[in-house]
């Protein structure tokens, strides 16, 4: 079996319009943001949710196009909610059509495309507010942010749709800012505060075929971190002020590490500063590196990686230890209920795990991809679909999230919208695009990344390929790849994850089991593949203990559960509270048993201790020298992406091991 | 025997000159006292400490004063540092008479005497800035708080030289404001931003027999909390501005549960907002209670008490949970490494407790007293004398200190001095007063409330007795009261305290073993004492583990270690990093044993567990199935008040319990 070259080989994802999700757990999702998250949050874009914080977003279209007089209101970002929409609404109509939600989204197509001014640009914050101050505070007004989120949705809309006015709009867009960015003297040698554009760029590009795009990337990227700084510069040419403090002369230039600006990206080896904007550079990073074959920006991707989620990894595939700046701290600070843990971080995290799966396919990136995707980005939408956690913490009590300052940002239900409302639309717009996470494929190898079950039209060493993935996951660990149908003949080899999480997975090869080469995480068969061949696998589903590094200081003495891919946690609903009361024994066994309860799960349980004061426990003194007495009880936990939608309590993922 | 009628007489503390403190551990702290720290913060005062924030003190004052030009530099507060040195200095010179720097502090009034102003205003930063804007804020001017503050100092500096000049200045402020503030159509009805003059009246009326000293006191109190909100009036009528933001209009008005104006003070139950506000209120409010014989009073006092200590107080003694607003946050919210636990918050706790012991001789408010005193307050003091704590952490990790924002406030080293130095100061004054904390006596009966080697000369049933008390504590569990000395005959009480820590204490009367009656913690002994009697005192000073009410979070399964009055805590220096690794097991000995480490100390050791990542530590995954390795160690505790006087590194108070 050769797989060199094929593993040096750059895959891509399947179009959307290839992959047909059908997947028990994942077609709820699915249609939870084609049946209710895409019609809720136009509501919410139109201001038109009872008792949720406004969003104003349509209506800054609406006055920036002189349809309504009114002034801006909402972040300076506001209008990349709507871009989010959109590129949402075009994953979701590429698979499946949808005649009223299309009518939607070409009314939004028409009001803002009517808000972009005759140079290009586009940004109804400037428009309405500012429209002489454009490309002066490029550390603080996402103005290249929100035009990446553009051209994301219209690069979407487009490959959803077919239809080029929405793209027409993004390429103005790219070209003024092409125009007005880049090494020349007549240009602006700058970059964005929040990246994302560079990322956008290159979809555009793929699109587009346009090479411009793809070296605007190049120059935003490689720009980033020179010296002297230019937050710094744009910092003293518009008088030392900041948009987020108006009129006050500040004493400090802005901190080029919120940025990742602190040094060229090339030679950043931690990942540092607001956590988004640092996986958003660094899905950009990786894109350029597999395009241009750069090899030395290839290295500060792995680099980035290796630091991000070996030392600043939550359990639940999230980064952000502080919410002051939504930002990382430092090696092994993983507090866990001071976090922040952002959803949108945990997105980000995905989009730069599937680069570089498609770089080097190595089953560390996919297990990320998987734990972020499975843990975290659910756990932001509640299972009505109507609500929303921005923050994801380990550990919450809601006397605390409401009564100490310092866990003000720890929200204990979701919310209904926000006001800096990037996590919904964010998660509406990946969950309705998994399939574009599954599968990577090359010319001659079919890598499979997640479990989702689905029917998959690819070309395969140039035959025509129906696969079929069932997939009992994340519930039960049978997944069985099958060629529905294939055209010709000769070899191509089909590459299936080994998730770390599994240690004992057994493989059959048309019934008959089989010890395939592992690679990477990765099992490779290569075959003569036939229509009915069939690969199965099974999982160890078996409830495992997850340890932290002993440098975790929060997480000492602690053990976290994980069955499959799931994280678990603990809930104050299911076990009592304080939940800090509650011990694991080491030696007690961990059961699982399917419940009907939040949909259908596997709940997991143990014989576990409870240890309280002596007496009556609430009259006890707030130090005493008697130890406190350990009672036997029945230890319940429950996946940590599903928490908060039963009665408000508290939630704990690392509980005491006895 | 019948000592209804003592407890129920009020008990007074004896005058610092008749209290000749001489113990083996207290004696090092008056030394560093007089000898270091007044002179070293003389010289910060001065700005003449290299390498150290500057203070602007004197300054302020030379430019009050015209001796000088510039400008007002500092807090707004920044006079009261002078004042606290000056009321420290009175202490001193009432213990120990010392020409120079008597002849300094002389100086000093002269200098502040000559910033006063014709109507008998003093205040640097209005005179220097805003002469027009006095009594317009005192939201967050503490104007009331730093005359307060010179009022304290004039009557300790009275007491301890006899001098009038400081007096009259202070009298001459407190006539001012009594002008300026009360219940007449001319006059404000309101109180300051920051208690603190409401307790300085108090004294200046002890000190002077005005009681319109003490009416103001009264007023102040009863006037705070009252609606429509003073804070909220003054906020509109100067156009809704701060401070502490210039020139912008505020879109909220000041919290008043900040300023614990949120409601009557007699209605208050819960210790809410800035901790070192509270506890200078609760100690004005005790000492109305006590001159007033007021039940009300008395009776919010020992609600504010109990919610604080048995439900908001750290196990060193220390109090408030956050440093968003160095404030109280709610019941059980203690968390060991985001607290602030201010220094000055500990010494307001100790005024307190000490007002109450003078109303109802209880252990519950000395054993506070001594658990603040010897834990926090003391911490807050490098063994150099030169050296600061602000703020009194119960768990210390150094790079989250300067790694992690939510952290910054806990400083893993003590500090030079500070922008904002009320701790260093108020530990002085509170040092070198400590002989008005180890009795009250009333006519008859002399309670000893802490074991603070010492010679007194007082008047008990009419009799002039001379007291000897000599400690082996904090080291030691023997203590000895003689009666040095007495006159006449006639029968008195000696009521001496037994601490909650020593569960087996022994009494002996002049050799022979007694079984006094204990009644609230007090042991009494009465009799027609002679020359030459004695009470022997043996305490039990068996190290103890200590374990927190289960509702507190931070330390379910955690223990701490006490001995005597000390709590203990684990540095790295002595256990190696990361402490989150140590645990104590359950049944693991503890010993103790002397070192002439850390100026002599009694250490405790205990074999205990360290848990490791299995394999070489630094390359250990960030997450594992594999359980940590148990290796035993040994565990070495020192008294948590001496943390931070050798290598740089963690500290941890509550230890995992295995």
């Amino acid at each position: 079996m050769n797989t060199t070259n094929n593993r040096s080989a750059a895959s891509r994802p399947v179009d959307l319009k290839n992959i047909k999700i059908s997947d028990r757990y994942w077609q709820s999702y699915v249609d939870l943001v084609n049946n209710t998250i895409l019609p809720y949050q136009w509501e919410a874009l139109n201001d038109r949710v009872p008792d949720a914080e406004p969003s104003y977003c349509i209506r800054n279209f609406r006055i920036a196009a002189r349809l309504e007089t009114g002034d801006f209101s909402g972040f300076v970002f506001q209008d990349t909610d709507l871009y989010k929409w959109l590129e949402a609404v075009g994953y979701s109509l590429a698979n499946k059509p949808n005649g009223d939600l299309e009518k939607l989204a070409d009314e939004a197509v028409e009001l803002l495309a009517s808000a972009q001014l005759e140079d290009g640009y586009l940004n109804t914050y400037f428009t309405i507010r500012n429209p002489q101050q454009r490309w002066t505070n490029l550390t603080d007004c996402h103005e290249m942010y929100s035009a990446g989120h553009l051209i994301e949705a219209a690069v979407a809309y487009y490959h959803g749709t077919g239809k080029t006015k929405l793209l027409d709009v993004a390429r103005r867009v790219a070209d003024h800012i092409d125009l007005r960015f880049g090494p020349g003297t007549d240009q602006i040698q700058g970059y964005d505060g929040h990246q994302e554009i560079e990322l956008a760029l290159v979809k555009l590009y793929e699109a587009t075929g346009e090479p411009r795009y793809l070296n605007l990337a190049c120059f935003l990227i490689d720009e980033r971190g020179k010296e002297p700084y230019f937050f710094h510069q744009e910092w003293e040419a518009r008088g030392r002020t900041s948009y987020w403090n108006p009129g006050v002369v500040q004493s400090k230039p802005p901190a080029p590490e919120y940025h990742q600006a602190h040094k060229p990206v090339r030679e950043q080896a931690e990942a540092v500063g607001h956590a988004v904007r640092a996986v958003y550079m660094y899905t950009a990073m990786a894109d350029l590196a597999l395009h241009n074959n750069d090899t030395e920006l290839l290295e500060a991707c792995r680099r980035l990686w290796s630091n991000m989620v070996d030392k600043q990894m939550y359990v639940t595939g999230s980064i952000g230890s502080t919410h002051h700046g939504e930002a990382f701290t430092f090696d092994y600070d993983l507090p866990n209920d001071t976090n922040y843990s952002e959803t949108c971080a945990s997105i980000g995290m995905i989009f730069f795990a599937r680069r570089m799966l498609q770089i080097e396919p190595k089953g560390e990136y996919a297990d990320v991809m998987e734990r972020s995707l499975y843990n975290t980005v659910t756990a932001g939408i509640g299972l009505d679909g109507k609500h929303y956690f921005y923050v994801n913490p380990m550990e919450v009590w809601p006397a605390a999230s409401s009564g100490n300052p310092g866990k003000h940002h720890i929200k204990a239900t979701r919310q209904k919208w926000y006001g800096c409302a990037c996590c919904p639309p964010n998660a509406a717009r990946l969950l309705v695009s998994a399939g574009q996470y599954v599968y990577t494929t090359n010319s001659d190898t079919l890598y499979t990344h997640l479990y989702i079950g689905n029917e998959t039209d690819l070309e395969l060493s140039g035959r025509n390929v129906r696969i079929r993935l069932e997939s009992g996951l994340p519930w039960n660990g049978n997944a069985s790849l099958e060629i529905a149908n294939a055209d010709g003949s000769g070899s191509f080899t089909l590459a299936l994850r080994v998730p770390s999480w599994s240690p004992a997975t057994v493989f059959r090869v048309n019934g008959a089991q089989r010890e395939p080469i592992i690679r990477d995480g990765y099992a490779y068969f290569t075959g003569d593949w036939r229509s009915g061949d069939r690969i199965d696998v099974q999982f160890d589903m078996t409830p495992r203990r997850i340890y932290a590094h002993p440098q975790v200081r929060a997480n000492a003495g602690r053990v976290a559960l994980q069955r499959g891919p799931f994280v678990y946690c603990f809930e104050e609903t299911d076990n009592g509270s304080p939940l800090a009361s509650l011990a694991l024994p080491e030696n007690a066994e961990l059961t699982s048993a399917w419940e009907e309860t939040l949909g259908g799960i596997f709940v997991i349980e143990a014989e576990g201790v409870r240890t309280e004061a002596p007496g009556e426990e609430s009259a006890a003194p707030l130090y005493r020298t008697s130890p406190p007495v350990r009672t036997p009880t029945r230890l319940r936990a429950v996946p940590y992406t599903m928490w908060g939608n039963r009665e408000h309590g508290e939630m704990q993922v690392w509980i005491r091991e006895d």
